[in-house]
């Protein structure tokens, strides 16, 4: 980390604040230049508050050189994480393909979805029994009722589930949900990410629709600060500008988040497009860019899908999409 | 709302699209072109899903004309709604101002602050007892003791308190605050709105970072749908590609959301720009765009803030900032 | 085109609208509800503006069914565009490669580069002559001299030659030229669109940072309504709050384009993550979503690049890119 | 200027690139710490290209401390400047007003609004006569007819002139114009601001929808570095993803870049927002956040204008909305 002092801080200024600085258990370098005074930093900064230094009245600037997360850091965790879920994983050699309807709307709807998607090669079975809506008028999920649908539909296919949780008061019902969601909107609820922390489940964390990967890996830490280290990081897609697409799917956040950290990466193409055609490309290009895995939505019957039809697959199309991205896989693996 | 069939669709389909929609209450026209056939619906389209209907096969596209919010919406409600806090009120004639530090530090700082914020001008005392962080390593906040300093210096100053609220667990712990805040960061955390909207609180809701003028709404509407309609709007900046500042402060939003809506509107320059010497210029034309009020950030020492330092005021120069305001505000007031 | 009408407009005024509608080569529909007057407009509606619709005093608002493009509209020409370069072509089965350095720096450099990325697969070589720059006291580019040193290569190795123009008075210069490319930054250069539209070279039109897919498509029927027919389509990464990678690459664009279009797409992931390392994945990404091509920096000598620098690959690099890009688009060649 | 030097980088290679960077006339200050050596430059570091030390395989990272942009630098003007426009000027205590019709139309619509707005304290009359975009199919301006009929209203009512160029080919037309305006699409076509820099024309350079205050004030230092010092800044709005405004208006602009550079700085609140009921709130606000001036379309009769309709007010809007302003100046200027 370096501070760039302003013109005329005095050497007493920059004695007191050098003094402080190494009190935080920091190497303090000082370099005096013609106009302005540098002050390296190092040691574990990840602890220092880039605003407090910056509400410093004789600092002009703050840069920092290491990263401020530092659980997740791949630096000091070189070898990929592998996240085991039930008898199978996430993050190892193994690409993990998460499917299932948006919500979970009845015990024959997601029973015959999970064994298609079964069928065609997913790895888990996802349904949402909460379900975050914009407007309150919207269905709002079956809740405990569609918890218990989905781990039906686990005894039978075997599939380990995944779903969202809102509220920490509702994780009893989580017990035996092999994967807890956090989704987008709560990226950055951090009360909630402390919580799941306190816990071993593994956590799919999603990128929040206006945060930045470096926000995305601080959310992590959160998790992995409390003691869980068991955390799958997904990308969703941006808000941007463009109206065709419902957001812009940052493709390229996964070789990225590979390059910063350790912990998996996996893509959800159909809330990033919003547009089920696309949902095959995209899946194939993330397979491409080395994603460790992927979440599909699929419905039986998109067209009366109680929410986010216009992105849902059918059982038939999604099979499409697992044989074709496992051409790509195949292609890729040898690179 | 209209809906746009997609050509092809025949008369059957269309017969089965009335009935359905007819047994939700609404009102159903329905005009058939040369290329596309438009059904009007007529009613109370604001429970109406509209990716349900996106959804349908036979749908291309879907309009709404009248807006999905209810309660908020000024179309039902003309008239501004004033929201009483203690003594004072927002959304009336008087203009509120809320001020104090981003952190509560401790009792002599908090004293010292809401003494001299109050001495020159503001309404309202704000500090922040829970602070949302970014990473897991920055100061959290003093929580219940926080809040225990806050209502000292409401005894001593008589201001009514404005302060976060993270989690709804932490509710019983609010009793006495005046006004509960809702963080940018959790203005999607729909769990924590229905909580809120149970109680008869004033609710400070501030804009996420990346969302739209209609989801703010639609959060305000989560709370108001529960019983509480005790709603003021704040807009903090939001997220652009733009680095002078910390984000973008949209002062547009203060008209747009009076011709919406008849909750009050306020605006906080301190975090919107995250630059000092902004508040002034920025709560002057806030004052003049027509805003209800303003929250700034004031700090007796701000380069050792906990938090936030760059952005915060001294005392005087909150001092100065109230002056200005008052009289862009005695200049507007005979428009 | 839909246009709904503000309650209260009388009969009067909708038989006005009406008449001046037909009087513009429309059918149209009138469709009278209980709150609204509907207006369904068919015919080519590209030419009317939406504005002036809007502008009207009786109009609520304008909603488009069909897209405003026209030549440039799938709709109206089902297949795949082809455009002929030299021996080559851009949108048919073979998928372009256009690589070389940001800047063309010397006839020394570009010799080399264009001599390494032909071995390793290139389909054209590709080179600044004229830099748009953001700083005036930035390298702007050899000019002339630099499309001299670029036709000496393409007599060399056979390989066309793309480069960009910044000016349409620069237009002699670029006779032998195989490929003409507008910036991002000329995207909406409306005037030098028109005087392209007037050549028949093939002009490699790229995504303005912040333009949508609808306004690309829109400046592409500039160039189409003056007669030239030859648009490839780049997609270079939009600006977003994201600050790991330069831009934000929307691969996205791919699918969303060849749905809309019959034109060319191809992918720069260079200038879209401004990170060398990225540029590899990136560009399996974009074969496996269908695009039709890449465009890619190389340098011989990237750490003293004269622009650019950073997300440049050496010929080494560059080679196992498209020996990698290969092996997906075989895998994706029979899906 | 601030380099951070790769871990592993040697002695060699250090003193290599010290001499490269004291030979481009700056001093070096190196500071050589545990991990990173930083390199500190002194002197004009304006000419130094980011990207090209960016590119050195031994730099980490680069920061900048004094911005790259000279001539309109406040650090080297503390001044404000005036820009003189006929018998009026822009940036000194007076407040310029620019209104008209976004196009010029026919002698008669101009002719009206030019008196209209002088008699409404309008300071100079702007219209459009060449007009950019976004379909060709839309109209495109009177051009040379349209300049003429702007002439005989400047002659009629002694107001300066203020329109757009598209085209550097387009200058003898625009002898006798007053003020050239730089339109936002056309912000970076460096290729036109140099040739307005050879001019000694004042120029109003307009924010692109999505470019940042820096790079305006390096499109500024393209006309500036060529020898015109006559440029005025206006910011109208940036593209986000809010939809109720057409663009979201940055008013923290106003004082940002007035903390930056010397240049006046004005607002447009009508192309900002895209609604005629805007206007007024967001002049107001400019004026009370210290904008020089603002631009603002006035139409006789706004449901028939060609373009750009909705946001245009009738004069007598324009005049109470003058009126408005004037009281926020009043009031503003002793503070």
């Amino acid at each position: 980390m370096i501070a760039v002092l302003k013109q005329g801080t005095n050497d007493k200024q920059i004695e007191n604040l050098s003094s402080w600085l190494k009190g935080q258990g920091l190497d303090v370098h000082i370099s005096k230049g013609h106009d302005h005074t540098i002050i390296g930093l190092v040691g574990d900064t990840s602890k220092i508050d880039e605003d407090l230094l910056l509400g410093l009245e004789m600092v002009e600037t703050v840069k920092r050189i290491s990263e401020p997360f530092k659980s997740a850091n791949r630096k000091f965790h070189p070898d990929d994480s592998v996240i085991k879920v039930g008898n199978t994983s996430v993050g190892g050699v193994d690409f993990a393909i998460m499917a299932g309807p948006c919500s979970v709307e009845s015990e024959e709807q997601v029973m015959a979805i999970a064994k298609a998607v079964k069928a065609a090669g997913a790895t888990m079975l996802r349904g949402g029994a909460f379900k975050p809506r914009t407007s309150p008028y919207d269905f709002q999920g079956l809740k405990a009722d569609g918890i218990e649908i989905l781990l039906k539909a686990k005894a039978e296919t075997g599939l380990p589930i995944v779903t969202e949780i809102m509220n920490a008061n509702h994780l009893s019902m989580f017990e035996d949900v092999d994967v807890i969601q956090v989704g987008a909107r709560n990226m950055q609820n951090f009360e909630l990410l402390k919580e799941l922390g306190r816990t071993q489940k593994p956590i799919l964390l999603k990128r929040g629709l206006a945060n930045t990967l470096k926000e995305l890996l601080m959310s992590a830490e959160y998790i992995m600060a409390g003691g869980n280290e068991n955390v799958i990081l997904c990308e969703r897609g941006i808000r941007t500008f463009e109206t065709y697409t419902r957001n812009t799917l940052d493709i390229s956040a996964v070789p990225m988040l590979k390059e910063l950290t350790h912990l998996p990466v996996i893509i959800d193409p159909s809330h990033a497009t919003g547009v089920a055609k696309l949902v095959k490309p995209m899946a194939m290009a993330a397979a491409a860019a080395g994603a460790h895995g992927l979440m599909i939505e699929v419905h039986n019957d998109p067209a009366h899908a109680l929410c986010d039809g216009p992105q849902s697959l059918t059982p038939e199309a999604f099979a499409d999409v697992t044989k074709s991205v496992k051409r790509v896989l195949d292609a890729v693996k040898e690179i």
